[in-house]
């Protein structure tokens, strides 16, 4: 029996599952102080037997397991999270394999095992919501040295039509600062599923996520990118991403047809906890 | 024995070496027709009871075993070699294991197998000369899928002073476009090895080099970088790389200390054909 916390920076999602990925028990709650919320995990594990845990947590975390901080949540935004031993505080209550990475890497994990990208070597997820964070899966492993990829906070061009100044608190306009699902209530002051359809904000949006595909193609060479994330719950935006993407690649770069590079997440909002299952299991068979 | 071919657009290197990856013996002759440079190739190799045969090629290569074009050189600029079938011309006279890959995949297989990143899990290797391009080992693995990355043509943000149009065919003004070796004398009408130290031009360079460093941190997450080819001859241009570098990390990403991140080859200029050799010798252990 294998469990699985996908911990996001608004809720925690908790599951158990067995070696055929399929989950059993679930439950959501909030992100609250880091002691309520590893209290409501805790809680909600009481009553099964783990064989080993996967956790996808929001980051920035370390994950070199040489450093004395593995297991840290580091230079978070949420300041009560800030340098928060998340993984220590579960080792000593469980002596259990426990996997231990990204809430994007979980996700890209879990697709490429169980989801869209199942019969793929390389499959990059995105996930374009709150923020926008990338994961990269080859043959199984993560992509990342002793450091996870930051690849949601890479440089965008401005839209020449966008005046939006940026709010990623650390790059002002990079990726994240100017896609993100906050930026558009930030340029319209109404919600992303508020806002008409053609509404000129989604091609904005669409123009810097095209950007980003192709750096990422140009950069990483997946066979298949995965997006996910509340932005990407607006039925024509990823057309509308295909149709920026399509001449930038120009006669350069071949990539495969577009319907089938860039696909929605097969396991829809349930990427990262699978994925989360998946990593117990790989801890497991290690151990 | 084993036999490397470093095939360049200018020029071609081939080596003889041992399992120690010593070379025992070596030429270097200029590229020319596709007839011609093979015929050099296999003359060379004449003497040599070869095992096994690496090389990396100058490309767009297809690098797809599955593809009906597996071993050509594709979309070249430079016509006569377009659409050659180069890795079949070499099987119709070698029938033993052969290795298949870009120039820079095999500079960085050199590089991380008994160069600069000899301990490191994830090996970056960058060339700026001629062109730019890029490749990563992981573990003795090659990044990427049926593809090769292209990782020299990411977009840049252009430099205030710089006014420059940019020389990329196929994109202008990336990369590629505005920081390759011939964009010096294409600026200043004098070439690179002649220009003073002090001289604007390398101030655009470093900068655009330490915007695409700055990427491929954030995408690729290696853990260290090594640049080669010809620009990086400029002594003084890797540290002006640094100083434009440093700030655009600020605090969001931590880096190993950038002398021990951003290093220049240790095989000097035989990285190319040293993972030639390495890439003979896996694809030998894999048969």
């Amino acid at each position: 029996m294998y469990g699985a916390i996908e911990a996001g920076g608004t809720k925690f999602v908790c599951a158990v599952g067995n070696s055929q990925l399929e989950i059993k028990e679930q439950a959501a709650f909030p992100t609250e102080s880091p002691v309520k919320t590893i209290q409501n995990v805790l809680d909600f594990f009481q009553s099964f037997q783990l064989d080993a845990l996967g956790i996808g947590s929001f980051g920035p975390i370390d994950i070199d397991p040489l450093s004395s901080h593995y297991g840290y949540i580091k230079n978070t935004p949420k300041q009560a999270w800030k340098n928060v031993d998340f993984l220590g505080k579960l080792k000593q209550v469980y002596d259990i394999p426990i996997g231990w990475t990204t809430d994007v890497n979980a996700a890209a994990l879990g697709e490429s095992t169980v989801g869209a990208g199942q019969n793929k070597t390389n499959v990059l997820y995105l996930t374009i919501g709150t923020g926008i964070g990338g994961g990269m899966v080859i043959d199984s492993t993560f992509l990342g040295g002793k450091m996870h990829p930051e690849m949601g906070h890479i440089p965008v061009k401005r839209h020449p039509q966008d005046s939006f100044a940026g709010s990623c608190p650390y790059h002002k306009n990079c990726l994240e600062g100017m896609a993100s699902g906050p930026t558009i209530e930030a340029r319209t002051g109404v919600e992303g599923s508020k806002i008409d359809d053609a509404h000129e904000v989604w091609s904005f949006l669409a123009n810097y996520i095209a950007q980003a595909l192709f750096n990422y193609t140009l950069t990483l060479r997946p066979d298949i990118i995965v997006l996910g994330g509340g932005v990407m719950d607006n039925k024509l935006l990823l057309s509308k991403v295909k149709e920026e993407l399509s001449p930038m690649f120009n006669q350069y770069v071949d990539v495969p047809a577009l319907d089938e590079y860039l696909v929605p997440p097969l396991l829809e909002n349930k990427s990262g906890i699978t994925g989360g299952l998946v990593l117990a299991e790989q801890v497991y068979d290690k151990n």
